[in-house]
């Protein structure tokens, strides 16, 4: 393999100084971009993208064309597991993801298996191991999946929802089947991410983003814990080096201090808490990602840079920021828009690393 | 009118000693029961419920007639204002509220006026003077409104949002135009809250529910500052007694410290921050609405009494605390175990009020 030529992001997780504040967009590969739009429309759909490993490749490296990000991350979806499972996945236009077969009974959940990541799951395994190579050292490769409830949630539900009424339902009446769900999802997600290990990847996410739908103790019991479990069970060197992990939990707020006590390197918060004070829930135990509001990128230019600007000040200075949207970049937002923010960094961020 | 007979509500606002914590339901008048679903066929539409003060009325006094609560909520939507300002409300099923002339340009905006509360909103004072007397002091009414913010978003999507495009563009591109809207619409807020305490309400309750899609420093800006100037022109007294105010901004976490400050008797606290940690943060300056998880009640009844135990032990000894679901009860749930919930306040919560 060819040796990292900017390795800013992985040394941003281990807190090592910088010269600046690494940076790359969730969702940065996706409809935003033109050149998304076109890779999709010759592939067919989304899960045409992400089988093919060609595909994925090509629209992985789309945005590093475009700006000078310090990350790639691995084009897939955070549902390939249930998937896997049998449950079905589909996308139906508008209203996001969908299973065929969605779980309704404890005897569904008991029959669930483990999926084998390089048989039921080997096309993912395709991409990491045809974008690494691509990537031929440029910046590390994000390998990542879903966390154990929020893969639990889609499956209960069938798709999205507002109420969780299939999921909390379920935590609710049986316990003893949804922590039964959630360990096998836990060891799946375990063996599926060390397989990207092995596969290429140089980094870790699990997106946890229904988490902040939960109490802080159901939070704690029935998602952080299975988090946990998994970080327990990662690889954590390849290639010499350590493979760090992150996790993001969407509306984490002050559950951000129990998840910087699980052994993760990184955290990713949302903009709904200022990252000073996520730096003050965590205790530079754990680097922070994060955590432009993506609403801001539909607004100006000059506000945009503003609010970079207001992002960095909050962290502050010092190394262990990586800088973020708080969650994905949305489909109807300019390019010329990422591209200020992501210029923004560039311009702003040194002047917070030295010494 | 006639004096009354159950202020526990009352007194727990101005934290005063109690025989038990009071409780009543958010959306406690709705689709979860038969006999509203039953009263909505008679009526036609949702809107027409809430335009005909017989209708709403009925529909108010059900759950009462059912369960031991404390309090009576106008029903009504937190849209009408901005339907009284010409915006044209509609209910498409399935898909919530929306709009048929979304607010597009800051010439539309520049257009609004303040409506006159007993003239373009006068079936709204119709129906709290209706369900006024029909209570005959049972147990006190709360009026409500939307908050500016969140009625700001529905006026610029159209309806409702999950990436708040129209909206977020407004605030971070044009911000003298949003100031504009944000102060038009508490003008009418504050006009209008007063004139449901002219016509009987004995409580107000503001709803801020997409407050918490906004950054720590807009939210600050753009919804809590025209909470506050509402606040600072409400009646707050009527028939010799004082008329609390209530905030509720759903995802408010850490916020509730600001929010604490701005004059109002109590604040709704949604099921994602305990109520021991928005103890703390608001330092006994307020009273404490919530906050079981709308989510529970699609468990058994069994865990509806276990959580709604750990929600009175998370508020802890002393006044102060009005029990509620931590948002709007939801359709598909059943009423025995509303039912259930409201029974273990009962029960449970004397041991909390004992000196």
């Amino acid at each position: 393999m060819s040796e990292l030529k900017n390795d800013r992001f992985l040394r941003a997780l281990n807190r090592e100084p910088l010269d600046r504040t690494p940076c790359w967009i969730m969702r940065q590969a996706g409809r935003y971009l033109p050149e998304y739009r076109a890779s999709r429309a010759r592939a067919g759909s989304f899960l045409d993208l992400c089988k093919n490993a060609d595909f994925a490749c090509e629209v992985t490296l789309q945005p590093l064309e475009r700006f000078p990000l310090d990350a790639a991350i691995l084009f897939s979806d955070i549902l390939t597991i249930p998937d896997a499972m049998g449950l079905g996945l589909y996308f139906s236009e508008g209203e996001g993801p969908k299973f065929e077969r969605p779980l309704r009974s404890a005897a569904a959940i008991a029959n669930l298996g483990v999926p084998d990541p390089e048989d039921e799951l080997g096309y993912v395994m395709n991409a990491v191991r045809t974008i690494r190579t691509a990537l031929d050292g440029r910046v590390p490769l994000i390998g990542f999946s879903g966390s154990p409830w929020t893969l639990a949630t889609y499956m209960l539900e069938g798709g999205s929802s507002k109420t969780f009424g299939h999921s909390k339902g379920l935590l609710y009446s049986d316990p003893v089947s949804a922590h039964k769900l959630l360990d096998t999802l836990a060891q799946s997600v375990t063996s599926y991410l060390n397989a990207q290990v092995a596969a290429g990847a140089q980094a870790l996410m699990i997106f946890d983003t229904w988490g902040g739908v939960l109490t802080p103790a159901a939070y704690r019991e029935f998602s952080l814990n299975y988090m946990q479990q998994i970080v327990d069970g990662l690889t954590r060197e390849a290639d010499g080096r350590r493979v760090p992990v992150m996790l993001f939990t969407k509306g984490a707020g002050e559950r951000l201090a129990d998840m910087a006590k699980c052994g993760a390197d990184g955290l990713g918060v949302d903009w709904t808490t200022d990252l000073s004070r996520a730096r003050e829930l965590v205790q530079d135990k754990v680097a922070l990602q994060g955590n432009l509001d993506p609403g801001v990128l539909y607004g100006s230019a000059e506000t945009v840079e503003q609010e970079v600007q207001r992002v960095l000040a909050s962290y502050g200075h010092g190394t262990g920021h990586i800088f973020n949207l708080g969650h994905g970049v949305t489909p109807d937002v300019s390019p010329e828009n990422v591209g200020a923010a992501i210029a923004a960094v560039q311009k702003f961020s040194p002047a917070y690393h030295q010494s």
